[in-house]
């Protein structure tokens, strides 16, 4: 039933300090149960991706330190399906060395590169956006992207800018005037007041061919550099190429990179509810809350007089709190965090106070 | 050097459940090392009391559920020493049952009574303080206590009334006119300004012979009950005879049945500071403090606008703390605590909720 030409990447080797104490270098966000739902992210991330790609179709780009944490968690993944970075180099190398394995495995591969750890309502409604992509894709030399809808003036994301008058024939297909960085607050609110700006959830769609040759148009170099292993790829020669040469790229993002060079870039606005659990606070969101809008995950609590708080624990521990107001409360074994929900953004700074005070094994 | 007659009962039955999550009914705040010292509170009793009193007349009562701990924690004692109360009866039975037991092992012994989980500063002022009490009870029937000299209107100890006028000729013994319960604040207030009131620390000694004799008098019941056992006391038919008959005694406290009856009850006001380290408040005025008041045992501690709190967690766990004044924070394997220092007495109330929302093994 699946179409065998589609193919997924997964990006698996992000950290998320932000969702420190839980998130560390050794076992980022990606790899937690953070829903408290029984699946980790990735876990979800790969089911909701196998409902339309065939799952040996599916691979996983992570780094080398989280292979087992990947064999573990997806056990029905080969060594084939997991692309190791040897080194940290930004999105965009990774996505052409993998498109490029997959080019030579199946030459009409179209592909979704997916963040691993974001959280999406409607999975059907999901399932027909990318639908909708590829067959897009399929006829088209396009780079798509899917948008979300803005729901407010946020400052945390970037932005993509389409053309309100073109009309492309095609329904739900906008075409992508510009990539805006994270604005300020009052560029934020006029984006949501002109109408044609969505969030850019770093979720991409492509056939192979159309991304390999908008590589080669704008980013020749890194495009020798990784086609020059074509020959080697999905053999036993591979993996000694990419350890000579995959340092050598550029570190550079898929959007600098390519998105933001090219001129056959198209938006599709989402019809599903996304949410990136970057911080505990958007994590918050998306939790159900106790009669006190309290988000718990794991940990038996009694409160009083304590509201809009993130509780979190290790599976069932009592937890007693009194008076406190929209905190972030997380307990780890080795670490124990009570901060304002409001400076959410500041865990990354703790973070780095933590591993100078007290050794880098914290972070 | 140390006098042989010179004996000592720890009062070790307690359970201390305003420093639960620390204090369980299994594993009770007596027994653990609550100032981060090293030593645990009983250790520290015990080693005070041996500067003046032979180790091995040195006796532990308590329940039969902690005997385990007391000979893990007080190696050097033996069997002899450890006077198991098989059933809860307040401090007179136990009191009266181990007085007879000192007093068939050795006619002129003198005894002091003294609660294992007691801070008291200067140790040698302590010594000092026991042996002129020691000194007076020799050569007088007198029922002694050390009364400590109110720095502030506590309501949450009972108070000891001595006679102003009444000289005894000794340095330091004063009469004692009444005991009071806990007064109110305004009572309280007048206590101290009377300047003849000091707070009872639960503190006794006299000889076994003097307290015997006031039991006889005052407890006639209660002394027949164990004075029938006389005769197996400090042999292999003691055991029996204690638990059939243990059970019977009155439930009641040694200042209820002997102290606020007699007329030859004296007390010498402590020249030592002392805290019962009743709360997880008392135990913070005890602790020595980082720049912010913060109060720490056991914890690596990170705070920013964080003052006042009393922080506790198991050995070297990371605790980082933004923005909690005059907070408890215990943290322990099973159950964390965030509780406001000024409602510390509700600890109790709290604990009973846990229990019955998720189960009596949490208390």
């Amino acid at each position: 039933m699946k179409n065998k030409n589609y193919y997924a990447i997964l990006m698996a080797g992000g950290v998320g300090s932000r969702f420190w104490p839980v998130s560390t270098q050794n076992f980022p966000k990606q790899f937690h149960d953070m829903l408290g739902t029984g699946d980790t992210l990735i876990q979800k991330t790969f089911n909701r991706l196998a409902k339309l790609i065939p799952e040996e179709n599916i691979f996983i780009l992570t780094n080398e330190r989280y292979n087992d944490l990947v064999f573990e968690q997806l056990p029905s993944v080969t060594k084939r399906q997991v692309v190791l970075e040897p080194a940290m180099r930004n999105t965009a190398p990774c996505i052409l060395y993998a498109a490029l394995k997959i080019q030579k495995e199946n030459e009409d591969a179209l592909m979704i590169v997916a963040p691993s750890d974001h959280w999406i309502e409607d999975e059907d409604a999901f399932s027909e956006n990318v639908k909708t992509a590829f067959d897009y894709c399929e006829s088209h030399d396009a780079l798509m992207t899917l948008g979300i809808t803005p729901t407010f003036p946020n400052t945390g994301y970037g932005y993509i800018e389409y053309d309100k008058e073109q009309s492309l024939g095609e329904v739900d297909v906008k075409s992508v005037n510009q990539f805006r960085e994270k604005p300020d607050y009052d560029t934020a609110k006029s984006f949501l007041k002109q109408g044609n700006f969505l969030w850019n959830a770093g979720i991409f769609m492509w056939s192979a061919v159309s991304v390999i040759a908008a590589f080669e148009r704008n980013q020749p170099e890194l495009f020798r550099l990784f086609n020059n292993g074509y020959a080697v790829y999905n053999t036993e020669f591979e993996d000694d190429f990419i350890k000579e040469n995959y340092a050598k790229a550029e570190n550079i993002s898929i959007d600098y990179a390519v998105m933001e060079k090219s001129n056959n870039v198209y938006v599709i606005p989402a019809t599903f509810d996304w949410n990136d659990l970057g911080t505990w606070g958007s994590l918050y969101d998306k939790l159900d809350k106790d009669d006190s809008q309290n988000a718990i995950v794991n940990s038996k609590v009694l409160v009083d007089n304590a509201t809009g708080n993130m509780i979190r624990s290790k599976k069932d521990k009592i937890v007693v709190i009194d008076g406190l107001k929209d905190y972030i409360i997380v307990d780890k074994d080795e670490v124990l965090l009570i901060f304002p929900k409001t400076k959410e953004q500041d865990i990354k700074k703790v973070l780095q106070n933590v591993k100078a005070n007290f050794g880098e094994e914290y972070g």
